[in-house]
């Protein structure tokens, strides 16, 4: 059962992600420590919640409580110090989409080109279209166009190639994104691979993920979630190189990437799965920690070394019967916990999040200079 | 020193390997242990060596150099209970050789199709020369076709794309290999790329390596020397999901592949490299250990588990005034340290090396039945 309500609710639990369907992992109830009684995930569908509790600590509610969607925790009530243990993903992403905003100023002033990002959406998944709505926003906000096209969720396969194709080739738009899921009697992976691998600014194309395999290659875009991780680590001034980091998720999107991404800037990689026996003893080891499971909770104060840095990407909706929405959200990583041990940690909202969608704009900006040779 | 040595004595290093330039890993001389102080890696050209001694234990000279190249460690002298520990690559790669002989002799019988694997050699090395003649023989002795074309060290880029094109639509060719290194005046990834991936039986294409790396995608071929590695544990009888892995080395061609197999198998991974600050603690954990850096012997009693299983992919030469050579070759694990800890280790001569080209033989294989629908 947790399991089905971990695939059930994974949409509204991956709410900043590019694409909601493909959660961070499947889920790992292996891993799930036998401390944390009181953890409950939502069973239910994510438009339908209804009540539960979730806490790792018995916190107050009103401080330990984070707000709902969108909203960041201000940590206003946290002390001093603590505080400088925050890693605000909030704060990076906006300093990232000012530096865009520049960049596409600067760009437009210098050769008169815009960046456009295209978004294509099949059926009437509310989700789907409130992600698609959050792009097209950040788009504006920094000065990127955004280009839409919704068709309905009886179109054919074909369709749907017909648009991919005219923005393949339409020199106006340097992102293309198709949101997931897509209907079920279509191929998304058919869908997927006819994006020109120029334009696929989430980076998923095998292509591209073998370059990023590969040392002396390079991808073309780094996929936007694991990018932000790493991005976050970098302008919270984290040195990676030789240190031992532990990928908790073997996902296609975040975790695998993340792993790559890691090694790539030589830390010592461990990625612990739902078959790792001792995800705990091998979690302690490590330096640099990036979570991305989608089990609330699941990291517990004594998986983690003293002074370790935390980059938590599970964002789990949880029972919550003091919150005006009946849950509220958090990440794979119990933050209480965490925050007592660790040198530096990512609360759940307002870590990970934010970034994502600020690499998504920054993957179409860096398509659009490679495609107009600016630099 | 040592880095420029290991770099130079590549090519004769990885006499087995499909491409001779193409080595384990950058070398890691941090990676060696202090206690090993007898070892010393020939600091020559491979064709031009002198004396040197290597040795990790003081074992009488007869039972413990391993004999030249191609020639396989008979362990005559060693005891039962050694025997059953040492994991006989030439056997198994013999096994396999005759069920690829059994399956092209089947294949051309029921729909007359002869597998064919085209070697492009440029220019005057010696020991690609060596490597292309023992694929040529090696096709032979499981009735797949050989084709070869040998062009001089001074030809055009050109002209090597001309013989790739003509074999890429060329339907007796089912697999291509170019056998680096290349002469300097040509582009080593643009002359790989041009290579079809259908035909592409090293697996090197970065597509490949994509689809390696991805759950729920295949790569059209596993690159031949991880996949011997992995074919070894399986025919070992070695429990793989769930283990403890550590893969020693990142390079395209070994590490970085055989840790993505690994983890598609469910083991938990961590790659150790140069920038790896304490390899001996982190190999001491490991069920598993594939050792592919190049540096000899520096795998060491200490770094293994009592019971831990042990790929040893490294052919190094050391000097050996005992050989009628004047060296011998020895893995990255010092045998006869690991063969008194682990449960089982591949023999070096005589382990991974004999699997590479059964696999290259396998790869070849698969590719023509793919093309033909032959199953």
């Amino acid at each position: 059962m947790a399991s089905a309500a971990a695939s059930s609710c994974s949409s509204i639990s991956m709410m900043f992600l590019t694409h909601s369907s493909a959660a961070t992992s499947s889920t790992a109830h292996r891993l799930l420590p036998p401390g944390c009684l009181r953890r409950r995930r939502l069973h239910c569908h994510p438009l339908q919640m209804g009540p539960a509790s979730l806490r790792c600590l018995t916190f107050p509610s009103s401080a330990a409580a984070p707000s709902p969607p969108h909203v960041v925790v201000p940590h206003a009530s946290l002390s001093t110090e603590v505080n400088t243990k925050v890693i605000d993903g909030k704060a990076v992403a906006k300093q990232i989409r000012d530096e865009i905003t520049a960049e596409v100023s600067r760009m437009k002033e210098a050769i008169g080109v815009i960046p456009g990002l295209a978004v294509i959406l099949v059926g009437d998944r509310k989700d789907s279209a409130t992600y698609v709505r959050n792009k097209k926003k950040a788009c504006e906000s920094v000065g990127i166009n955004s280009l839409e096209v919704h068709l309905p969720a009886d179109s054919t396969e074909e369709e749907v190639l017909k648009h991919i194709s005219g923005y393949n080739d339409d020199p106006s738009v340097h992102g293309i994104l198709v949101q997931l899921p897509l209907p079920s009697h279509m191929n998304e992976q058919h869908v997927l691979n006819a994006v020109r691998i120029e334009k696929d600014v989430d980076g998923f194309n095998p292509l591209n993920i073998g370059r990023l395999a590969m040392r002396g290659r390079e991808p073309l875009f780094v996929p936007c979630t694991p990018k932000g991780c790493i991005e976050l680590l970098h302008r919270h001034g984290v040195s990676i190189k030789g240190k031992r980091a532990v990928v908790i998720g073997r996902s296609n999107i975040v975790g695998m990437p993340a792993a790559l991404l890691l090694q790539r800037e030589d830390a010592t990689v461990t990625v612990i799965h739902s078959r790792t026996s001792n995800p705990e003893e091998i979690t302690r080891l490590a330096d640099i920690i990036i979570s991305a499971v989608g089990q609330p909770n699941m990291v517990r104060g004594s998986w983690i070394k003293p002074g370790a840095v935390i980059i938590d990407v599970g964002i789990n909706p949880v029972e919550d019967t003091n919150s005006p929405r009946g849950y509220r959200l958090v990440g794979d990583v119990c933050y209480e916990e965490a925050i007592e041990v660790a040198s530096a940690v990512t609360p759940v909202p307002g870590g990970v999040g934010p970034m994502t969608i600020a690499m998504l704009l920054q993957n179409t900006l860096i398509s659009a200079k490679r495609m107009h040779n600016f630099e």
